[in-house]
């Protein structure tokens, strides 16, 4: 491609909308222009890089056996109304009433229209396994659109569905999308992990996002270097810390502990170790009537060490939470407490409550934690002799940085990843709501076990920017670079060995199945160099007239803090061999 | 690709609703399935000739010089108010509103994002011209989507937008348009006529379009046979078939024709050739003052010959009629011809009328026309003798077969046509609605000239079926066809030297790049073909034992009446010939 017959428009300031260093780097490498909140224009030099992860993803899918289709964009409500997702999701699916005034949506994800593909064509066993995939326009209407393309309204996906005769089944399908996410990843040339998600009400451990890991991203995902464990914040089993209960050795102590209602303040005013403090956290559970009226609440004290945080998707598995449980009301701790919350703790209730303690606070002796009594906190406190013993012991909690891996190979770190991926067993939540089956081998009917696959397409472009950039621009790895390499002739209007060497070596290039871009536009070194540096092409070559005249020509690789100067008859092979191509 | 890692759905019967032999045929194929009312999902199959039909416009707009970007399929509703498009449309833009309660819409073309992103993209005369094009999902909600693909509300459309300097820049990148059509078009192995299409209000005579022939076409095309003359028959020119007016030789006789008020039962009564009547057609214009209230009407008299039609779109450019017409009502026509329809004419009106005479009809003598009484006509009518000269003389009537051809270099034919691409000058329609200026090379803010160039590429499957199927299925050309050739074993279960065979020649013509599916599915001969027929692969061979033994296989071209016996060793080669690989 050269230059003058393709569209480059860099800018030198990012808009003031743009927030985080993606989006501001996206908008000046004139990859993407704004039409509205969360829709973008894909300019052409970023649609190269979408079609470049296009590529990567369907050659990859292709590879693990699933077959691409394409769903249509605008799908009839009727479908969504099976799985009750279209009185069930928010406003962020964009509803729209055809001249007609019939419902249609559009598309945010596809599992309601490939099940109903699949319960028309999967007729017998003999058709399973399947999967099918697309890369597809979608639209979320997110209530607050940023980041540029991280968090769009219209956005690509590759998402990929499998349908196959039972879990076993489902899940090698799942091991399979797995393994292409793996290379799919790796040939993107990204540092990302593979991370274990919730599975939420489906159960199991089929769940796993995909993190490119980057310092700016919103998820904290948790791992541990020195073993395969990985997972996200939600998920990580946080283990006690305390093998064992020790026997008690102080006495049960109420003491004053003025205005102190948190348990950094109190262990500091009695120079004790925050360790050794806990927290109260006060839940309720509401049962229903048929007609959707409370007729009964709950009251749950949740425990956890101080220097803790509460887990909440952790807290949701515990029997008698899984339903859903809402924070309680002032009123309803201070009719169980008899106190206002701050000095909360488990000795001394008004009213029954469900108490569930952290795996590491079930294991504490002599701990600290509210008396029940304004500006009071009582210390020694010990399970079996001041209090029975919990209701539930469970790990709800997050896990911090240093503790041991639950695979007891190692401690664990955390570091900041942007999902990007995600593969997930659904099991039969949609071919149940839709009745999606198949004729097993004895000719009886039985639902589809599924799975779903998705890449946001677009996101990954944000990704990798976030990942990797300098303060001069994008550093784009070269398998999804918009070009490859550039070369860049200086003086090319008024030097006829240039324009013949830099068309040559262009030529060359080319042949060689490297995608370069020449640079014909006849810009400054200057202003030509700072284009490049900001758009992120990996490699740039500089044909000079003292550089032909030595014999010798600049190659810059976009990481190098120099260029290296190749003997002009190498430059081509010295370019391959640093893209491997 | 091996048929067991794809998946091939075919049906012996057509769903009830399928209209036209395309869409029964996709359907059958497996190509598409019915989501809802003219929204698809492409299967498979289906979406590899989509992927086909891509590949080959991308790759001749690229080669044009056009610049592949993508625009939104949600767009806001601002820019649409900014041409008038968001309130002139009909209901076939497809409205939506956010959850901010904002307009939006889902794209049906995209000249006003792209001209938004022009007139802030191109600022000087020095970055012209510029061509930018997508392919992209759009959407038209069609009050009765049929047809299939051909008329459905989703489907995938290639558009691209020219932007020049002035109208000669515009005309060049117009002709560069039209030549990288033809060759798209030669490409796709259709039969296709480039036909001068009308221009509207824009004016001038760059407009064409691209039809694919076929007999089941919406479109009449006129051609000339012996010239390159072609136009569809809004356009085509009818010049007049009489030379020049012979002198009067009838006396002007009123003559009783009861219930005769057709030109034909007249010309039959009076035993006359229809060829000598003229037919008489009332319109009304209305002038409004500010308010919009209708404050002037005219009456208008066209006047074509008994067996010619009207032309509406020609009608509309005669001057006075140009603003928009409508036919004359009863009461109107009462009131100026003091009779009612059937028995009307030019002489005896009761008020004042504008006549405005097709280019044959002006040079006829002694012509029947209505008496303007009920149940009489005149005979020997003459222009100047009997009446005065029409107001107006234009070509007014559509063209019918035999017609000379206007560039007189032959007579006119007609055939049915498919549109499936358009290429139009839009002048300044857009770039004035929306202010885009650039400075030219005086500095001074000039607007841009533009084109818009579509190809509906879902569009093309059903037109290039249409046009290419028999009674056993769809006859693909090479080009497009979800496989070039299919490699059919018989009994590879029972016989290792048929899959041994088989497997050989699929490796073999993949190598040589041909587009091949191996058959491993296992079903039996008759099924197996009929679905290669079916779907219409272009070249099939079987690989049965009886034919390894004779050393000869049957290789047969989807339109071949039998089959060819080619030496095993050959058949590769044989293959590759065949499908000019």
């Amino acid at each position: 491609m050269k230059a003058t017959q393709f569209f480059i428009s860099t800018l030198k300031e990012a808009p003031a909308d743009a927030e985080v260093v993606s989006h501001k780097l996206m908008m000046r490498a004139g990859m993407i222009k704004r039409l509205g909140a969360g829709i973008y224009n894909y300019m052409p030099m970023g649609l190269r890089v979408i079609r470049k992860v296009e590529a990567i993803i369907r050659e990859e899918m292709n590879r693990a056996g699933a077959i691409e289709l394409l769903m249509p964009v605008v799908q009839p409500a009727e479908l969504w109304q099976e799985t009750g997702r279209f009185d069930k999701m928010g406003p962020e699916l964009m509803r729209v009433k055809d001249r007609h005034e019939r419902d249609f949506i559009i598309q945010p994800t596809s599992e309601e229209v490939v099940t109903d593909i699949a319960r028309q064509e999967l007729r017998s066993y003999k058709q399973l396994p399947k999967n099918f995939y697309h890369i597809q326009t979608k639209f979320r209407d997110e209530r607050r659109p940023r980041f540029g393309v991280m968090r769009g309204r219209e956005f690509t996906m590759k998402d990929a569905y499998s349908f196959d005769r039972d879990e076993a089944g489902a899940a090698k399908s799942y091991d399979a999308m797995f393994a292409a996410y793996k290379r799919i990843f790796d040939r993107f040339g990204l540092e990302y992990r593979a991370v274990a998600a919730d599975t939420g009400a489906i159960g199991g451990d089929l769940s796993h996002e995909f993190q490119v890991i980057a310092e700016t991203g919103e998820d904290a995902i948790v791992y541990c270097p020195t073993s395969e464990y990985a997972a996200n914040i939600e998920l990580a089993e946080a283990v006690s810390l305390l093998a064992e209960r020790a026997a008690p050795s102080e006495a049960l102590t109420q003491t004053p502990t003025p205005g102190k209602s948190t348990c950094a303040d109190v262990a500091e005013l009695l120079g004790r170790p925050l360790a050794q403090t806990v927290k109260s956290l006060v839940l309720a559970t509401d049962e229903l009537n048929e007609a959707g009226d409370v007729v009964k609440s709950t009251v749950w004290l949740l425990l956890v060490r101080g220097d803790h945080d509460l887990n909440e998707v952790k807290a949701g598995k515990v029997e008698g939470l899984k339903g859903g449980f809402r924070f309680a009301t002032v009123a309803e701790i201070e009719e169980h407490f008899g106190c206002k919350p701050g000095y909360l703790g488990p000795i001394g209730l008004k009213k029954p409550v469900k108490i569930v303690a952290d795996r590491t606070v079930a294991n504490m002796a002599d701990f600290i934690c509210g008396a029940n009594e304004v500006d009071f906190h009582l210390t020694g406190v010990n399970w079996g002799r001041d209090l029975p013993e919990p209701d539930v012991v469970a790990d709800i909690r997050n896990v911090v940085e240093g503790n041991p891996s639950p695979d007891g190979q190692g401690v664990l770190a955390i570091q900041r990843g942007i999902e990007v991926g995600h593969v997930f067993f659904l099991g039969t939540k949609y071919s149940k709501a839709m009745n999606a089956t198949f004729l097993d081998e004895k000719g009886k009917p039985a639902l589809m076990q599924m799975g779903c696959y998705g890449i946001g397409v677009t996101r990954i472009l944000g990704a990798a920017i976030e990942q990797n950039h300098d303060a001069r621009g994008i550093i784009w790895p070269a398998s999804i670079a918009p070009f490859q390499a550039v070369v860049c002739p200086i003086g090319m209007d008024r030097s006829e060995a240039v324009k013949e060497a830099a068309h040559k070596l262009y030529e060359e290039l080319q042949a060689a199945g490297v995608d370069v871009l020449l640079d014909d536009r006849g810009e400054r070194p200057g202003a030509m160099f700072a284009d490049w540096e900001l758009i992120g092409v990996p490699v740039r070559v500089v044909v000079s007239d003292r550089g032909l005249k030595e014999g010798q020509l600049e190659v810059q690789g976009r990481r190098d803090a120099e260029a290296s100067k190749v003997a002009v008859a190498d430059v081509g092979a010295f370019v391959k061999a640093r893209l491997s191509v």
